[in-house]
């Protein structure tokens, strides 16, 4: 029998890593609840008429698709068959798919549940998904994604919100962060004042790159894209803007005066600088024009959120889309949101060693083991901490002191009670420090007291 | 374009559900913690390879069989292609398959972790699985599953652990159990000293019905199996064996007197009582001689729990399993865990009104928006709120105040503050307690202390 495996690019979480993902969902959860958005969940599986096209042609391909039940290839399209045509034979043998994200569930979420929800919806979802891309480091075939969105209004207090979760999120994981703004109305506008509207997406496609390849190649490649000279010419003191904010805003409202979706952009941009100093926000905010992201869906705010102390992607990005449920028949919803990327997030910490000893959760007390009647009086005492809530446990059986210890040891015990022959007769338990050491005699009381924390 | 819907037999959790279900989670995590037990997590898809085999045939065809990415058809087979052999196709598209329990893939994890893993392995899991059974009421195909295992110790301890474990779950959730407990062993015994050893499945599958079907039922049964009448005959003082735990034993003891095997059963099912007796077990413990249970790999113990206070099927249940990890190649390891149906304990809850009022997590405090420079100053105090950990939000706009309590109304939010011109020019705010109608005036402190509940 061969060794068992788990599919490629999946994984275990052990009982250590687990606390530290918990550690940062905690966090993550408790941060959604306190700005008043509330938890929904949705199924593993979706029909694959949800899934299908939302995700580019890309997407389609990375979905995971479940085969249907049973006798899977009864009534099933002959000359697909026959020409071997997985694709066409897929509408056949499969009509399930695993969720690729949660942003089109939850806009499914929305479309069916419309008449039982309050708008406008603050809702978090916290679940994981899954891609059949490549596996390399840090990328995942099923991973967690965290999700805050608020759908149903316009109003630009959510985009300040966001900001102000990410800040309050990674202040309390001891991340620093630099938050990048964008809007692409910004962008529209730009594309529209250079004389190239309609190629708005090849254009924040190319800057979006910016900073990756450098201004040379984002250059050429907005030529390669059918781009005039003269509009790449006239993209260039947009692409090399500097200064504060404030500068940044001044300049663009001279060079977009002529697009109004440009001004409105700008105008956007100043109100959600005005919310987020009532805010009182004091992470970075950066004005960003290479920001783009890649998701075509966004149409006013772009956020996007990086740790400053070291080199990784974005650990958290969202932004404004105006019409996510149209596509499931319910035009005219707006929503805004941000997704925080939990292995990122992990990593980043694990780097920074930035997780409290305490995350890693563990019994507190072993009882040790004598066996026969001091077995018995063990387990009594094992309900007595217990019943106190303290996280306990007895060895499971009279072994050797060592190996007892050793267990332990191990499992970062920081507590033993030896309750032996001796202690049995006295009533006064032995206490050890897997700590310092120390070992001191208690009655059962004082231990519970003192593991308490009550000052007796 | 036809309205959206999820796959049927799945189901998505609105914000109610979510916190009720949330209730029950943190309940039962929050015990298994304190009896020393750590989480672990496994991906959502395992190999097939994995799974197949391990639930019967019946089981192999309830697997969800996910499709191979790509050109799925390349390399098929092309005799099992022609002949539409779904079966012989299926292993040419299919390599993984979504888990249908936690406790194949829990024990694929400790053959593959067996060098990190500090035995005895106590392990807590808390995932969601995956079945392809007809939908009915109360039967979904994707449900959560909450299992707590140790293995790696013969201990009887654990057996009586798993409990406590129970009991004291319930009790928080104040769902009013019967423990039942029976022995794989006993039942050997019985099967032993009947003149049918070799029947043990089918005598425990027949009087696992016991009291679904009645006892002239099982005795048919039994006849059509192919047992004799006189092992019939020999069974039925056990069938109908009554009084007290200590009253059966005895009796069973004298009945399976020549059955080595099934005196060391009764020996266990003692110990595991004076266990519980040690640990101050309070709920009703039945030694139960129809359990059976359907599943073949419990060689020990057996333990079903059950409400007292409704008719359904038992909420929570498992047993000892001795050669759980034979199957991935790691012989000897035994182990004992219980699982519990979060769906179950969910209709119980429901159904006995059992899920406390303040289980609806919601926003406490709603700050209504006056516009302008009064939004503004509402930022800010939302902002002063959200640092004192009080979950709040403002109303995104400045829309008429009908409309803004309305929406605290309908997400049942309990505290309004108003900030309009008048309060800004005085500092003094207006809070309206939603519950009792109040209205009264305090300053910006004052509202935060109060709702800390401090004493000002």
């Amino acid at each position: 029998m061969s060794a068992p495996s788990i599919p490629k690019g999946t994984r275990d979480f052990t009982p250590v890593e687990m606390a530290r993902r918990n550690y940062i969902f905690d966090t993550i959860r408790s941060v959604f609840m306190l700005y008043g958005y509330q938890p929904i969940e949705t199924p593993a599986m979706e029909n694959l008429s949800t899934l299908m096209g939302k995700y580019g042609e890309e997407g389609d391909k990375l979905l995971f698709k479940v085969l249907n039940s049973g006798d899977f290839l009864a009534g099933t399209d002959e000359k697909s068959l026959l020409a071997r045509d997985s694709n066409k034979l897929l509408k056949h043998v499969s009509e399930k798919g695993l969720r690729y994200d949660l942003t089109v569930p939850f806009a499914r979420f929305v479309v069916q549940h419309r008449n039982d929800i309050v708008f406008p919806f603050k809702r978090y979802q916290i679940q994981p998904v899954w891609r059949a891309d490549r596996p390399q480091k840090g990328r995942y075939r099923e991973f967690y994604q965290c999700d805050v969105d608020v759908v149903g209004s316009n109003s630009l207090i959510y985009e300040a919100e966001m900001a102000r979760i990410a800040e309050d999120i990674f202040q309390r994981l001891g991340i620093s962060v630099i938050i990048k703004l964008n809007n692409r109305k910004i962008l529209a506008g730009i594309a529209e004042v250079i004389g190239e509207a309609g190629r708005i997406t090849d254009i924040t496609v190319a800057i979006d790159k910016l900073e990756k390849i450098g201004l040379a190649a984002v250059n050429d490649e907005l030529r390669q894209k059918g781009l005039s000279d003269e509009a790449v010419t006239n993209l260039q003191p947009i692409l090399k803007l500097q200064g504060s904010n404030q500068q940044k805003l001044e300049k663009l409202t001279a060079i977009l005066e002529h697009s109004e979706t440009g001004l409105k952009g700008i105008e956007e941009m100043k109100t959600v600088f005005s919310y987020l100093d009532a805010l009182k926000l004091t992470a970075e905010v950066q004005l960003d024009l290479t920001l783009a992201r890649g998701l075509n869906y966004y149409t006013g705010a772009i956020i996007e959120i990086k740790a400053r102390d070291i080199q990784m992607g974005s650990i958290s990005g969202g932004g404004r889309y105006d019409d996510l449920t149209g596509i499931f028949g319910m035009p005219g919803v707006s929503g805004v949101g941000i997704s925080f990327g939990a292995d990122r997030i992990y990593d980043v910490m694990h780097e920074l060693s930035l997780f409290p000893e305490s995350t890693t959760q563990t019994t507190r007390v072993m009882v040790a083991n004598f066996g026969g009647e001091a077995e018995l009086a063990g387990l009594s005492f094992l309900y007595r901490l217990q019943k106190a809530q303290i996280s306990s446990e007895m060895y499971p059986e009279p072994a050797k002191m060592k190996k007892q210890f050793t267990y332990a040891d191990q499992k970062k015990i920081p507590f033993i009670v030896i309750i032996g022959s001796e202690e049995l007769s006295t009533g006064q338990y032995q206490v050890k420090n897997m700590v310092t050491g120390e070992q001191q005699k208690y009655s059962p009381a004082e231990i519970v007291a003192k593991l308490l924390g009550l000052n007796i």
